[in-house]
């Protein structure tokens, strides 16, 4: 394996926060320190449903994927998280809750991690990184807020195009079943979806 | 009306944000100055489907309902902010899109209003208060996620608990189809819920 030098490692992570503030190279530099570089094969467990979220993590590379067990042991997909997406359980990881959520990688991945500790370093030696993370948080929320919306007023193919449009290399990447997870749907009901869409 | 005095207006809002950093009497008067204090009559849209929300609002007193209405034409309450809670269309106000929601006042309502020029001449003004706004869009957030794990993991009754433990007072205060169809019961379920109960 190729062992990738730094300034690669951290380039997208760089320009993903340098969107929402100015940052010099000196406190980007700083940030990058405080960042845990971690290389995760795929279908490795980040966080157990009951375990307390210890990192908010940014992707590097790979596909993680963000999920609840339902009261009939099924599996809802709440997101997936490809390159230049950020993943944790901002609940649990804040408030040192336990979790609701599983989080699992789908393909070998690398991530880079913010524990608690380092975040509020971060915050204290760099205020405006508050900004940051306030953006990024509104994004996932407008998300969430939008994927509710869609599940109770779109048909099952508009929903699917959709998930097309927020994800388009997904489905080349993960599993069909997964797919449906996070539709809502059943695996057959998918195919059925599909078959409509590509008559 | 006995007119209420500034000081008294503006103490719950002045509370809550110091929760989330230390500001001087100097800062909390000028972000005091940005607000706009509005008295707004039950029954009033703030909101509609399709427009652009203009406005984060802090309840200083009051009840305001946020809603979708599914392609059935049936009404899904999202939430109730009821004193010292913040009302907004976070997505529609921050990326000027059209909202997906409802948000219409229950009870006579006294708000004060950020809109997104006063936001950014605070944010700008007073960096700090960017903590505020991450600390409160985390816990919508949170509030959010834990509700869609609910809906699916959690019986009849205990939804109703749940619903209870947030809302303690909201039960005296709106009319039963609302909470209903916070729950995403029909009204006619939920009285059984609370028969149930309370036998």
């Amino acid at each position: 394996m190729i062992r990738k030098d730094d300034s690669d490692k951290f380039a997208g992570i760089n320009a993903n926060v340098q969107k929402c503030g100015i940052f010099s190279d000196k406190e980007l530099q700083f940030f990058n320190n405080l960042l845990q570089y971690k290389e995760v094969p795929k279908k490795t467990f980040l966080l157990h449903q009951g375990e307390i979220c210890r990192f908010e993590a940014y992707v590097v590379k790979g596909c993680v994927r963000v999920y609840f067990i339902d009261a009939q042991g099924a599996e809802l997909t709440l997101y997936f998280a490809v390159e230049d997406w950020w993943v944790s359980d901002i609940a649990s990881f804040q408030e040192h809750k336990p979790s609701t959520l599983f989080i699992e990688t789908l393909e070998d991945s690398e991530l880079l991690l913010l524990t608690l500790e380092t975040k509020e370093l971060l915050l204290k030696e760099i205020p405006l990184f508050e900004r940051v993370f306030r953006l990024m948080v509104q994004r996932n929320l407008a998300n969430l807020q939008e994927r509710l919306f869609q599940t109770v007023t779109t048909s099952a193919v508009e929903k699917y195009l959709n998930f097309l449009e927020r994800y388009p290399n997904i489905p080349n990447r993960v599993a069909q079943h997964y797919i449906a997870s996070y539709l809502g749907f059943t695996p057959e009901f998918l195919s059925k979806v599909r078959r409509r869409l590509y008559k």
